[in-house]
C-alpha cells in the first residue's frame, strides 16, 4: 500500500467515525503515513489528515532536510522550535476541523489541554490508525522477515562466541554491535544468565556466565523501519532437570500459541493457548506475561495478546508469540518468534532452530 | 539528597501549589523519587506522593522483583497487566485526593481522560517535579562527570581507530559497543561525515569517510542512571578553509555560551550568547538549534536553552552547551560539553580537548 493509499484509507474512515480530522503523533504512525522518521524528544511532530484527504506533516525546522525528502504528498509545515511549540502551526493546519481524532496513547496531556482550550473536541482514535497499521501488507511482512534474518545471523554469532566467564554486559554489547553493523537501529538485546533470567525485564549486568546457567537471549532491532523480535535459550553445560522440563513446557506452549495465531481466533485466545499450559506447571515456574504483542514499525504495537484483550485476529496482523516460564531459583526460559496471520493459518516470519543450545 | 528527602521536598511543594497529590509518570522522575528504573512501554508506571508524604510506586507485576529491591520508603503497588491497566490501583492510591499534579509533558491523553472522568482535577505540575530534579546535588554532578569520563574514553578510541573508508554505520556501531562495554545504557552515538553532518539529526548510514570530510561526533550514554552528552569534531585531512573558519566561530560561540552558564543569567541569555555569534556568519552556515538543554537522569530535560525560554539559572542546574553551525555543502560543526551552574560560575563536567582533530 503506497503512502498516498494509506492517507486515503485513513480519510475513508473519518466519516463513519464522525471525525473532521485525525492527528497522528506517534513516530511510527507518522512514518507509516508519510515515510518520515523523526527524532521526537520534547518537540512536537504530527501528521494531520482532514476529511477529503488534505493535511500536513508538521515538524520542527531542525528536521527540515529529512522532511524535505519524505515521500509524502501531504503538505509539509515546519516551525522554528526556538520560537514556537508547533501548536500554532497545528491549529492553522486543522483550520475548520472541530472533532479531531488523536492517538490517545501517545498525545501528551499538555497538548491535549491546549487543543481543548482552543476549542477542539478530542476523540480517542488510536484504534482508527492502528486499524490500518495492524493489517500488514506483503512488503511489510517481508520487511519483518528481513529483520528476523538479521537477528538470526546475530544468534549464529552469539552462540558461536559465547563462553563460560563472559559477562551479560559484554555479551549484550557485542550483540548490539552485531545488529548495528548490519544496519539495525535501536538494537535491544536482552540476554540474561542464570537466576537473572527469572526477571523477564531484568537488566544485564556484570554477572558472568557459569556452568549450570540458563541463557535467555531476547534480541530485537529495527531494520529499514520494521522490527524483528526473537528469543532463544541456551544452557551452560548439560541442561539441568529443571531446564529440560521447563523448556519442554515452553515449547509446548509456544507450539499451541503459534497454532492459535490464525483467523477465527482472538487475542485472549492466543494468550490462553500458552497460559493454560504454562500455568499447569507451577512447580517449574510462573507465567509472568501475556503471549506477545503486535509488531511492525514499533516493537510493541496493539493489539496485545493478553487476557484482557478480546480482539479478533485479522489477516496480515503480525505478532510476537513468546511464552515463558520463570523460577526465581533457576531463571527463565522463553521462546519467541514473529508470526503473521495468513489466509490459511499462521506464517512464521522467523525461521531458526528452537532447540535448547548447549554452551561449552 | 536521599530518596526520602526528595519525596519530603516534593510534599513540601504541594500546599503552596494547591495540590492534594502529585502523580509522576516519567521514567526519570520515577527513578528520581524511588530509585526504580522501569521499562515502561505501553504499561502504566507511576509514583503518587500525597500531601503529608504518603504515596506509592505503582508498577506492573512483571517488574515485581525490581520493584521489590527499589530503595524507596513509599508503598509498592503491583498490578497484573493481563487484567488491569493499572488505573484502578492508581485511583485506590489517590484515595481522598482531588487536585492532582501531573507531568503534563508525559501523561498520555487516555490516562488524563480516565482520571478526569473519575472526578480528579488535573493540574500541570512538570515544573514542580523538575524544580527538584533540575537543581542537582553534588553526587548527581559527580555521576554526570563520571558518565562524561566514559564518553571521553570512547572518544580516545574513536579517534585512535577512525580511518578514511570507514562507514558511518560501523563507526557508530563501534562507539555504541565501546560505551555499552563500559556499562553505558541507551548509548546514542551520532557520528556523521561530510555533508551528512549538515543535518544535526541526520541518520548514520553507509556513507564512507572521505578525505576532505568533516566528522561531527555527538556521543551520549547513561551510566548509573545519569547521562553524559558531548560533541567533538575532526577533519579527514587538513581542514578546509570552511572547516577552519567555521570551527573558530563555533569555538567562540561555545566559549561565550559556557561563560554565560552562571547565576544571574537566563536560559534565553545562554542561547543568545552563542546565537549572536553563529548568526553573524551566515556565509559559514546556519544556526539550526538552541544552545542546549538540561541533562541528568534524562538526556533532554527542561529547561531548554532556546530563545522562547526565559528561566533564571539556579545553582546545580546542569546543561549541555552545544552551539553548532551547519552548511549544506560542507557539513556541520558542533562543540558540546556538560556544564553545571556553580556558586562561582560555570563548572565543566567534561574535560576533553576541544581542538579540531585531523584524521589520516
Amino acid at each position: 500500500m503506497s503512502l498516498d493509499t494509506r492517507v486515503a484509507a485513513l480519510d475513508g474512515l473519518l466519516e463513519e467515525a464522525g471525525l473532521d480530522a485525525v492527528l497522528a503523533t506517534r513516530d511510527a504512525s507518522i512514518a507509516y503515513l508519510t515515510g518520515f522518521w523523526g527524532m521526537q524528544l520534547e518537540r512536537f511532530f504530527g501528521v494531520v489528515v482532514k476529511r477529503g484527504g488534505e493535511g500536513a506533516l508538521i515538524a520542527p525546522s531542525l528536521d527540515r532536510e529529512s522532511v524535505a525528502t519524505a515521500p509524502t504528498a501531504l503538505d509539509k509545515t515546519l516551525y522554528s522550535a526556538g520560537v514556537s511549540n508547533g501548536l500554532p502551526e497545528l491549529f492553522a493546519t486543522l483550520d475548520g476541523a472541530k472533532r479531531i481524532g488523536v492517538e490517545e496513547d501517545h498525545l501528551i496531556f499538555a497538548r491535549s489541554k491546549a487543543l481543548a482550550e482552543a476549542g477542539y473536541e478530542l476523540v480517542p482514535a488510536s484504534s482508527l490508525v492502528m486499524h490500518l497499521r495492524e493489517a500488514k501488507q506483503a512488503d511489510e511482512a517481508a520487511a519483518v522477515r528481513r529483520a528476523c534474518g538479521h537477528l538470526q545471523d546475530a544468534y549464529d554469532e552469539l552462540w558461536g562466541g559465547l563462553e563460560i566467564g563472559h559477562t551479560e554486559a559484554e555479551t549484550n554489547a557485542r550483540v548490539a554491535y552485531l545488529l548495528a553493523r548490519r544496519g539495525g537501529k535501536h538494537a535491544e538485546p536482552h540476554i540474561l544468565f542464570g537466576t537473572n533470567a527469572a526477571l523477564p525485564h531484568g537488566s544485564p549486568g556484570e554477572r558472568k556466565l557459569e556452568a549450570g546457567d540458563i541463557v535467555c537471549a531476547d534480541i530485537a532491532a529495527q531494520f529499514d523501519g520494521y522490527w524483528g523480535d526473537m528469543t532463544r535459550c541456551a544452557h551452560a553445560g548439560s541442561p539441568s532437570d529443571w531446564a529440560g522440563k521447563a523448556w519442554d513446557v515452553v515449547f509446548e506452549a509456544y507450539t499451541a500459541a503459534v497454532a492459535m495465531t490464525r483467523l477465527g481466533a482472538t487475542t485472549k485466545g492466543v494468550d490462553a493457548a500458552q497460559r493454560d499450559i504454562i500455568e499447569a506447571h507451577p512447580d517449574l515456574g510462573a507465567c509472568l506475561h501475556g503471549a506477545g504483542h503486535a509488531i511492525g514499525t514499533e516493537i510493541h504495537e496493539p493489539p496485545f495478546l493478553v487476557p484482557s484483550s478480546d480482539v479478533s485476529l485479522r489477516e496480515g496482523m503480525i505478532f510476537t508469540v513468546e511464552p515463558g516460564i520463570y523460577h526465581s531459583e533457576f531463571g527463565g526460559i522463553r521462546l519467541e518468534d514473529d508470526v503473521m496471520v495468513g489466509p490459511d493459518g499462521p506464517v512464521l516470519l522467523s525461521d531458526y532452530p528452537l532447540q535448547l543450545r548447549v554452551i561449552g
